[in-house]
């Protein structure tokens, strides 16, 4: 059995929506940032940095969301989520996924946590890291929509674990002041990610 | 043969260091961001993202350092730089790598390129990611001191692709304004770092 911790709205998404596809046996815990569970030491007891998500696996806890869904990829074969047999598939399907935690989530990321990276009491530099969110993750989705997304799904005919972290990120775009028609490969993926029954799953476990 | 795109004192140590420990066949590609190669047409059509590292491999480019990492690894297995049969014991290695590129580079990139995420032109907002950077990249070094450098290596007895990825992160403490003695644990593994043939070759190769 593994369990998920995980917020709505939050990437945990990504390895929620891939143990779905992998026919895993999961459960979830929420944790509560309205209360702050996720710096109470309960919690990071569990994942010492104080975020989402964190897997508890029988041999120990696993963080960050491209490791965790390689884990997921290897640890369910069957599911064929990612080219685990070929070292250059799988780096290309983790290079995207690289590229989403480090680029686009952290572009995202200075509208809601600026504070991460300067004074929280500034709140001009707050504001001015918020004003650049449309622009910085603009270019993120502008180079996956015209150099990255293969089509029809990431990779290309394969479906893999970079499609349910594109997607979740995707659906960040309207917070972040971005029009997804600028994006209409994007969207499309959005879109038929929307229909997949792992997909519609996970959304409804997270009440969505 | 293996080619690295590589500019000194970027984390593309990283990766060249994991092919000289694996033994690998590369050449190297001096990018001169002084000239902002990086940017250039040339470059570009390489990696569209317009950073480096970057590895050309028969199959096709490779960006993104822990994909590099990875499949260095995989692709070199007599090397053992990483436990690639163990899914769980890999994550672990997968896990560290992202947490270096998504939060520890990252937190550090704000001394240097806040232009990504304000304006360039916003003097206060720029001033004001570089003050934060000693306590940012200090919260990373401590959680990695006290948390997840197991010791001798980051991944206990056995040295991993994790080892050179934090050794060319920890290179950039002094610089971040963080005294070293502050993590004995961390500056204790960068000089051990430091007397391994690879390591020595790499920095060689870089002119360092």
């Amino acid at each position: 059995m593994l369990t998920l911790y995980y917020m709505p709205g939050t990437c945990a998404l990504a390895s929620h929506i891939a143990l779905a596809e992998a026919g895993a046996e999961y459960e979830l815990k929420r944790v509560d940032f309205g209360k702050s569970e996720q710096r109470a030491p309960a919690y990071l007891a569990i994942n010492p940095k104080g975020r989402v998500p964190a897997l508890a696996t029988p041999r120990g806890i696993l963080t960050e969301t491209p490791a965790m869904l390689a884990f997921i990829a290897q640890s369910h074969p069957k599911a064929a989520l990612a080219p685990i047999d070929d070292p250059f598939a799988f780096a290309e399907v983790q290079a995207f996924n690289s590229y989403l935690c480090s680029t686009v989530h952290v572009a995202h990321a200075h509208r809601m946590r600026g504070a991460r990276w300067v004074d929280a009491a500034d709140e001009a530099a707050i504001n001015a890291m918020k004003k650049k969110v449309p622009e910085s993750v603009g270019q993120c989705f502008t180079l996956i929509e015209e150099s990255m997304l293969r089509g029809p799904w990431v990779m290309g005919e394969r479906y893999s674990i970079a499609d349910p972290y594109l997607f979740t990120l995707a659906q960040w775009m309207e917070a972040d002041s971005l029009d997804p028609k600028r994006f209409p490969r994007v969207l499309d993926h959005r879109n038929r990610m929307g229909e997949r029954p792992a997909v519609k799953r996970a959304l409804k476990e997270e009440g969505r």
